[in-house]
């Protein structure tokens, strides 16, 4: 068979060099163009020498239409380039995965509000697919545009759906304690991400408001007809990667029947066929390390009277960026879900 | 003025070290004995080489007496030891604050079950003060012994309390999600605590019950007339020292009605006069580096819709622990009751 | 083709679990049995969840006869377990390759004054090969023993062979500056590793004698006919993983000619052709996470005069330890040397 | 005793933070004006929470004259800022402690070379004096301007002058390979010391040429009538604060018969009146964490055939930078030494 040929906008922050470790050895897909304006002419191995001997491009500039030559195209970017690229990319007919905030919400009004810029391109918007396949397999499949959710949101997502799709738990009184490793604040030189700043310390931060709020809510929403309401408290932990969400659901009083076995059992179900999630015996306590550089999400379930506590990490470039981004590239082309994505999370 | 004479049991751990910290250059008070069974005749300073020229203690055997010539004796032991030993030293005159559990918890039927031991001085333990000075300061100036809080409860009563005391909250649905750094743990040998193990990854721990729940409702309790319900979730963060607890508490509906203005104001005039609880601006997110290797606690507001939000920060071995009982003895014996324990956090 | 079966004793260690990493995906090896005494019948994915759903092996006693099975066996173990044991595997015909020291030092004088252990088979030593498969690869592919070189001898070896093969400097003036990330301490239960004693902080350890100098003589004095003299000064660093050694060699007079170009020349021309060594740019200033959780090496040369400056990275966990086995038995059966090894660095 | 009044110059770096930490206590001293540029008019405790309730100045305008009203002003800039603004200062009888470059090499033509900047001052220039107290004491006691050294400049110094000034070694082999926590890189927004980036990894870096050597070059050849030669191998650890030099020197023909217990006594001589340089029993393995956040610098001795190691251990914000500073400022102002920097080392 012969290769897909990829390209990667805005390969010089994480997720960026991050979908360049996971595609450089992937078997159906190759690395056809990699751009940056401010690196053009540069090797990707200079700015990244663990990329040393494997990866032998050198950074293009976006102008030269190189990109046109692709199948598909990951927007590795900031929010606002995807929009203004990816029409004319899909004019030419390649598929467009956008791993920034441009093709998540449909709602434009909550896009405007929320990143401060009118969408560009709403009529492109409207067929772009929410790339979270285990909730959206089908469409993803069928999808020519990718809007690749949010790290937080994938952890919250994943780990209410079975709560609230059984219509379980009261919608409107979710909490979700989240906790992020620096990595997913990005590589921008910023004094805040500093070592000696977030080392051996902690703090909350957007407690008042987060980006990643109305799009949880958008899809929380298709999965329940009550009202939903989401209170979400990200904090910065001083590891590298990983992502662990706490959180807390109230159980119906109709579900309060319900043993812990139930429960284990209704998640084990929901996700009995994902390759990539793993529920864990009821009372477990993952560590986000037991995913550190893999694809796996994993979810523990534990109780305390009427409210339900799931835990859920990730490693929030590859499961929370990257590593969706690829899987959902390989549903789009019918390739293995896990080709490419399937190494095992580095420990210790 | 005349020096108190200070011992300590225990001196080999992490409070018991940071009390060395504390004491060495407290000004109304003198390490009188170090005590450690397996240490004995050991120069302190020999096993932490940062009181190499300070502190010129050995460590002494426990059994030789020396504690009994002390103005106050400090427990900085595992669960069981203080019990033992605290009520013949009661006897000859000596006070007693003890960094452990045995103290906290009047209830002995609770405490049997959560400590797997007997009480073995019930009679004792009626006379014994929580020693929470901003809640309980009269009760401890009149005290000869003092259960020292645990980390965790201290946040969770300073910023639960001027919510429960006021009756702004529904008390039957409070949340506490906690993250403690590694050094709560203790200076064991446990692989679980190994730096490979816990860097650069993070995990909740005794989600499904945790020895501070206890001691904290039983506090709890005594703020409020509703029936108090508590949800602890504690966390392991790869970072020495530091404690954020991010509590979740909804408003009743006659408190609905108060502005974000309206809460603030309530929590600076109930500590206006705390030498050690700083009230941030509202919307703050507090570091926990803030308080870094001082006796300060931060604590800053925000609301979402009717739910209050407090983040509570402190460093846990200080006033978590150790600060906390030097705190407790200046109280006790009358000094100034920052003496010794005033230095500021160091940053970065 | 069909895929050899996999023994390893010792499996609970960091490089037991690194070897199951690297042989879980391996292309012509399965593994067949890893033994522990203490863990016998607990599946490995229980004890190191990052295994789940991928090893479905559980711990079997050593005692079983299972590796009698194998094809080839890992002893991931203390010194003084492999040299117990391999003789009576050899005989079965099973290869051994011995990540531990009972390999490795072929003078058992020297080794039983460093391990104060006698030598338990000085015969089987006799045939034992020094699994460094960049200078020793025929005798490797031959062997049925393999002694897998130490760590911190990795990088020093690969470090000064280019100088001392081509006798460019005075082998009698070695110093290697070293630095270890903690894993390399193993998943022992310590004080002195635990994360609030090891992070945020450094120290050298060993410097008046450490295990690995012996073992460097034996082979560095292979190289050359000068007598060799080498300081050796380890240092443990709060990372995980990650070794990176300062090597400092003053040039021969009759060397003192060549140019940068020319000592670079040489490096690269030694290891051109390996898939696991690289040499990187003059005056580069190598990162240990540029080879973390990779099998490959890197190595930078600066100079000062005489003195050339030789940095070496790598990851202590792999090719310092686990990766450089499964590569040995890559070369003693035949296979691609980089089956299973090839896996990109993990950056950040 | 009045208190003397203190100004800061660039109070928005780390050492300027920490310099507030020190002096905000000092019982001799009171800050008078902390002047920033670019944030003339903000509190420094929004800045800098960890000084709330403690520090109540805000940021002054450096343009305000303010300055002129301080007893001494110390300097926390980048280089060419104090030789811009010392000599009006010095004029109007303030006296001038820079932490950065500007005055600590009298060459200046070493320093226009070094720092691509022609000095602005140096008429100025030859009246400051080097402020390493220990070994210049009465000089700083006469001094009107001091240029406090660098960090890494204080441990080679303090840690080769008893060998040198004995001229018990070849001074023309001198190597220090030493290791620095990233504060040490400021408070300025850059990749490379993002936490991702620096966290959990180690290099080195300026291998090839560091403005420290000059530095320590000129001090170095006062101490001895031999040439020096220095290669200084700066490296980048992961931690916070801290610095580790490991010294290697060798002893000449002549000294080559001292025993280990006289060279440890040569140590002990030199600085057994020295508040802050602890010597450390022969072959102890110091620990950067046994100076933290305290202006203590310890010292261990090693030998290796006729290789002298010596280790040295500071904190580089304190010994290594503001700790010094403010002990050079007790000095000229005839305070007891300690005053204000006897703080213990923060352990764990």
């Amino acid at each position: 068979m012969q290769k897909i040929k990829v390209g990667i906008v805005g390969g010089t922050g994480y997720t960026g060099v991050e979908l360049l470790r996971l595609l450089a050895h992937h078997p159906y897909a190759q690395l056809h163009a990699i751009t940056s304006r401010t690196e053009a002419g540069v090797p990707v191995a200079q700015m990244f020498p663990s990329l040393r001997g494997v990866v032998d491009l050198a950074f293009s500039d976006p102008a030269s239409g190189i990109l046109n030559e692709c199948d598909v195209v990951f927007f590795a970017t900031p929010h606002g380039v995807a929009m203004a690229q990816a029409p004319a990319l899909l004019d030419k007919g390649v598929r467009v995965i956008d791993l920034g905030a441009d093709f998540r919400l449909q709602d434009t009004a909550v896009f405007e509000q929320c990143y401060k810029l009118p969408h560009a391109c709403a009529d492109v918007l409207k067929n772009a697919v929410y790339g979270l396949p285990e909730l959206n397999r089908e469409a993803v499949r069928q999808a020519k545009l990718i809007g690749n959710p949010g790290c937080y949101p994938t952890t919250m997502q994943l780990g209410f759906y079975p709560l609230l799709k059984n219509n379980l738990v009261d919608a409107g009184q979710l909490i979700a304690d989240c906790k992020s490793g620096v990595s997913g604040a990005g590589r921008k030189a910023e004094v805040a991400t500093l070592f000696s700043e977030a080392s051996d310390s902690m703090k909350a931060y957007g407690v008042s408001g987060h980006r990643h709020t109305p799009e949880t809510l958008e899809q929380l929403r298709k999965m329940t007809a009550q009202d939903v309401g989401l209170i979400f408290t990200p904090h910065l932990i001083p590891m590298i990667r990983g992502m662990h969400s706490t959180l807390y659901a109230k159980l119906l009083p109709e579900a309060q029947h319900l043993s812990n076995e139930d429960l284990q059992s209704i998640f084990e179900t929901t996700y009995v066929s994902e390759p990539f999630v793993d529920v864990m015996p009821f009372g477990s306590h993952p560590e986000t390390r037991s995913t550190r550089a893999s694809n796996m999400l994993r979810i523990a379930l534990h109780r305390h009277g009427d409210t339900v506590i799931v835990l859920v990490v990730q490693d929030n470039l590859v499961k929370g960026a990257a590593g969706q981004a690829v899987q959902n590239m390989n549903v789009m082309f019918g390739f293995d879900e896990t080709a490419g994505i399937n190494m095992l999370p580095v420990m210790p």
